[in-house]
C-alpha cells in the first residue's frame, strides 16, 4: 500500500479521499489554491502544498504545479477526485510517466471514453444499445440532412465534454436553423443524437481490478435534474425489475470491458420510460458525486477500493457477493440561490450544523468560519440517508434536511424539501423532466445566449465543463 | 401509531427520540427546564413546554410538571429516555394511570429489577448464575459475618441505585471495619457481593413485544470504564466465542422472561476473565447510552422499536433474523476536564464541528452557540463508528475523533485517542480495570469522603444516581 498520496482536488471530495486514506493508514497531501489556504481539506491532510492562485486554470487545473507538489512531498500516488483533471488523459499519462500511480483507469481508457464519437463507435462495436447518432458535424450545411437521418427530436451535443451543459433539444428543422444561427459547428465540434422524449437517467457503478475481474454494484437513479444537472439521486431505481437490473448491469460490464476499464467507474444509460429500453450514454472514468448512495446500499467503500485497486489489490469479490440492502437517497446541497435562478451564493458561512443520528451521512468540505469561494463548484455538502425502504429513506431525509442549518450563504435545501414532498416523487413516478413538470418555478428558462458573443460563451462553457464535469 | 409523543428528557437522548418520532411520522413534545430554553431538543421538537427551574428535581424529575405538560399538549405517550425518571416505577404508573402510554416495560417490572435484593431473588429463582451475595445489612455488627460468608474480596453496594457510583471494594476484615466507620448501613441499605478480581462487563440487548415474543440483539462490551463509569463501548465483544454468545444471549432472555419484560432493555453480566463464566448483574429497564453500537451491527433501530412496541406492534422478527455484521465502537464525549480529575467543564460552545463521511454517526444535543449546562450529565456527544472488522472500526474512530472540533469546553476526546492507541485495547485484551492499569494517569483516586459529612454525601450521591443512572 502507498505510504503517501496526493489529492489533486478540493472541497468535499478531497475530504472524502483524506478520510479513506486515514482509514487505510496512508498519509495525505492536500494541494490548494491561494483562496483555499484555510479550507477543510487543507486542515485535515497531513501535508499541504500551495499550487497557485484562486483561478482553477492556474491551480487545480495546473498539471505542472500538481506534479511539482507530488515530487516535493514524495507522494507515491495521485487521486484526482471528480471534475478538474480527473478525466484528463494527458494528466493521467504525465502522472504515470513521472513514476507515480494514477488512481483511476488507464490514460488510454480515459481518452477513449472522453471522445463521445470514439466512445460511441466502441460501444456500437461492442453491441451496446445506442440512440441513433450522427457523425460530428463538419459544417452547418450538412446539419439538416444529418438531423433528419437521426430523426427528430434530436439533441445537439459537443463531441467532448459532458455534465449536461451546452446541450440543446431540437424538435424540427425550423428550430435547427435557429440554433445554427447561434452556433458554428466548425469551431466547436458538435453531433446529433436522437432525443428520447420521456427518459430516466440510470447509471451503473462498476468496479474492476487490474487483472480482468469486474463486477457492478447496482444502479443509481439520477433523473431528478435541473437543467441537465443532477440534484438528487437514489439507489436502487424504482423503475427496474430484478431482470432489468441484471440486464443493465450486464450491459455496463460489457461496455466497461470493451474499453479495458480498470478501477471504479460509472456507465450512464438513458431508459426510455415508454418501452423500458436502455441506451448507452457515456462512461465516467472517475468517482462520482453520488457514489455514496451505492456505498450505503452495498456496504462497499468505493474510494478505499479505488486506492486499493490502484495499489494492485485484486477484487476478491464476485458478482454474487454484492447484495443491495435497503434504499439510499442523496441530496446535493449547493450554495446557490433558488429564488434567483440558482446563481451561486458564495460568502462566509456564519453558522453550520450538520444533521446527525442514525442512517444519516454528511460529506462536506466546509464549516462555520470558512468561506464558500466563488471560483469553484457550488456543491458544499451531500446528505446521504439509508432507509429500510424508499419511503423510510424519504422520511429520514426529510428529518435530516430539517436539522441542517447553514447561515451566511443561500442553499438548495428548500428545493430538496419540495422534491421530497412531491407526490410524483414519492410514488417513484419521475423522469428527467421531473423538475420542469412538477416544480417549474425552479426551472426557469436559462438566459438566451446572445448572437454576438455566442461562440465565446460556448468556448467558455466547454472550458468550465472540463473543470466541473460532474 | 401515536399522533404525538412527549419526551421526558433532554440532551442527546431527547434529540435521538425526536429523530425516531419524525421518521415514524409522530409529532414530538419537548419538555425543558428554564436553563434549557434554547437547547437542541427544544429547537427540533414540534412543541415545547417549560416544566420548571434548572435544578432537575424541579424540572426533569418533576413528575407532576411533566404530566401537566403531557395533558396540556395532548401527548398520547411518554418516552423517558435514560436517567431522570426512566427507571422510576411510580412515574411509569402515574403515566399509565393518566391514560397515557409509557414507552418502556411495565411499572411492576421496573420495580422488580430496580430493587437489587428483589431482582437477585428473582434471578436466583430463574436459575441465573450470580456472584454470591448477602442480604441487606441490618446493622454494622453483622457486617463482618455476612462479608465472611460471601467471601473476600467483597463489593459493598447500595440496594437500590446503580451506575457504579457509591460502591467500594473491600479486600479483608480490616478494610471492612474502616469502611464501616464511614458508612452507617442502617441509614442507606447496603449489601455485599463477592467481587471478581478480573472481570469484563458484558451486557445483552433484548427486545420483547407485549405478546410474549422476545429476542436478543447480541452483546456489548463495556469494560472500558473510569471509576465504574462506561466511557467506550463496542459490539461484538472480543471475549466471546459463538457458543458463549449463544449462552449469554439465552441467559439474558431467561432473565428478562422471569420478570415479564416488555419493550427494549439490557441485561448486564460480569464475565470472569479467568474462567469465562457469566454472572448476572442487573437489568436496565430502558434505552441505554450505548444502544447505537447495537443498532450499527444489527441494523435494528432500537428507539423506533421502543415506540412501535409501546404502540402495540408485535416483533415480527425471530432470533434467526438477527445477524451481527461488522464491528461498532462508541466513544462518549463528555464535557469534562481529563487533566483535572474529570471535573465537569460547563460553558458556552464557541465552535463545534462533528466528524462526517462514511460509517460515522454522531448523536449529540449541542451546537455552537449553546451552553453546556452545569446542572445535568456532562455527556454532550456520542461518536459511533461501524467498521468491517474491529481493526477497521478503530481506524475509523481515530480519524473521526481527529475531525471532531469542540471549542469552549474541555472534553474527553483525548482520553479516547489514548485508549484507541493502546496496544492492550487494540488486541482486545481488556477488563474493567483497563483504565486503571493502562492509563493510570486518568484514574486518580477519588477524593476520600470525610467522616463528618459522609452520610449526607452518600444520600446526595444516591439522589444524583437517580438523576444520572446511565
Amino acid at each position: 500500500m502507498f505510504k503517501r498520496l496526493l489529492i489533486a482536488n478540493r472541497g468535499e471530495i478531497a475530504v472524502r479521499i483524506i478520510r479513506a486514506c486515514q482509514e487505510l493508514g496512508i498519509e495525505t497531501v492536500a494541494v490548494y489554491s491561494e483562496a483555499d489556504k484555510n479550507a477543510m481539506h487543507v486542515q485535515l491532510a497531513d501535508l499541504s502544498y500551495c499550487i497557485g492562485p484562486a483561478d482553477a486554470t492556474q491551480s487545480y487545473l495546473n498539471m505542472e504545479a500538481i506534479l511539482t507538489a507530488a515530487a516535493a512531498t514524495k507522494a507515491e500516488a495521485i487521486h484526482p477526485g471528480y471534475g478538474f483533471l480527473s478525466e484528463n488523459a494527458d494528466f493521467a499519462e504525465k502522472v504515470t510517466d513521472s513514476g507515480l500511480v494514477w488512481v483511476g483507469p488507464l490514460a488510454e481508457t480515459i481518452r477513449q471514453v472522453g471522445d463521445k464519437d470514439v466512445a460511441r463507435e466502441a460501444m456500437l462495436a461492442a453491441g451496446l444499445p445506442m440512440t441513433k447518432g450522427s457523425k460530428p458535424l463538419k459544417n452547418n450545411e450538412e446539419a439538416p440532412i444529418l438531423a433528419e437521418e437521426v430523426g427528430y427530436p434530436v439533441i445537439i451535443k459537443p463531441v467532448s465534454g459532458g455534465g449536461g451543459k451546452s446541450m440543446f433539444v431540437i424538435n424540427n428543422e425550423n428550430e435547427l436553423l435557429n440554433t445554427l444561427q447561434i452556433i458554428d459547428v466548425t469551431k466547436v465540434p458538435f453531433y446529433f443524437e436522437h432525443y428520447i422524449a420521456q427518459s430516466r437517467h440510470i447509471e451503473v457503478q462498476i468496479m474492476a481490478d487490474n487483472y480482468g475481474n469486474i463486477i457492478h454494484l447496482g444502479e443509481r437513479e439520477c433523473s431528478v435534474q435541473r437543467r441537465n444537472q443532477k440534484i438528487l439521486e437514489e439507489s436502487p431505481s424504482t423503475a427496474l425489475t430484478k431482470d432489468m437490473r441484471e440486464r443493465i448491469g450486464a450491459l455496463a460490464i460489457k461496455a466497461a470491458k470493451s474499453v479495458h476499464y480498470t478501477n471504479v467507474g460509472t456507465v450512464e444509460f438513458l431508459m426510455d420510460v415508454k418501452t423500458g429500453e436502455f441506451f448507452f450514454m457515456e462512461i465516467n472514468p472517475r468517482i462520482q458525486v453520488e457514489h455514496a448512495i451505492t456505498e450505503a446500499v452495498t456496504g462497499v467503500d468505493l474510494v478505499r477500493r479505488q486506492i486499493r485497486i490502484a495499489a494492485g489489490e485484486p477484487l476478491n469479490k464476485d458478482q454474487n457477493d454484492i447484495k443491495i440492502v435497503g434504499h439510499a437517497i442523496e441530496c446535493r446541497i449547493n450554495a446557490e440561490d433558488p429564488d434567483n435562478n440558482f446563481i451561486p451564493s458564495p460568502g462566509m458561512i456564519d453558522f453550520y450544523h450538520e444533521p446527525g443520528g442514525p442512517r444519516v451521512r454528511v460529506d462536506s468540505g466546509v464549516s462555520a468560519g470558512l468561506a464558500v469561494e466563488p471560483y469553484y463548484d457550488s456543491l458544499i455538502a451531500k446528505v446521504v440517508v439509508h432507509g429500510r425502504t424508499r419511503g423510510d429513506a424519504i422520511k429520514i431525509m426529510q428529518r435530516a434536511l430539517n436539522e441542517f442549518r447553514i447561515d451566511g450563504v443561500k442553499t438548495t435545501t428548500e428545493l430538496h424539501k419540495r422534491i421530497l414532498a412531491d407526490t410524483c416523487f414519492c410514488t417513484g413516478n419521475i423522469d428527467t423532466q421531473f423538475i420542469k413538470k412538477r416544480l417549474p418555478v425552479y426551472e426557469q428558462t436559462p438566459p438566451k445566449p446572445k448572437l454576438k458573443d455566442t461562440q465565446k460563451e460556448l468556448a467558455n462553457n466547454l472550458q468550465k465543463l472540463e473543470q466541473y464535469y460532474i
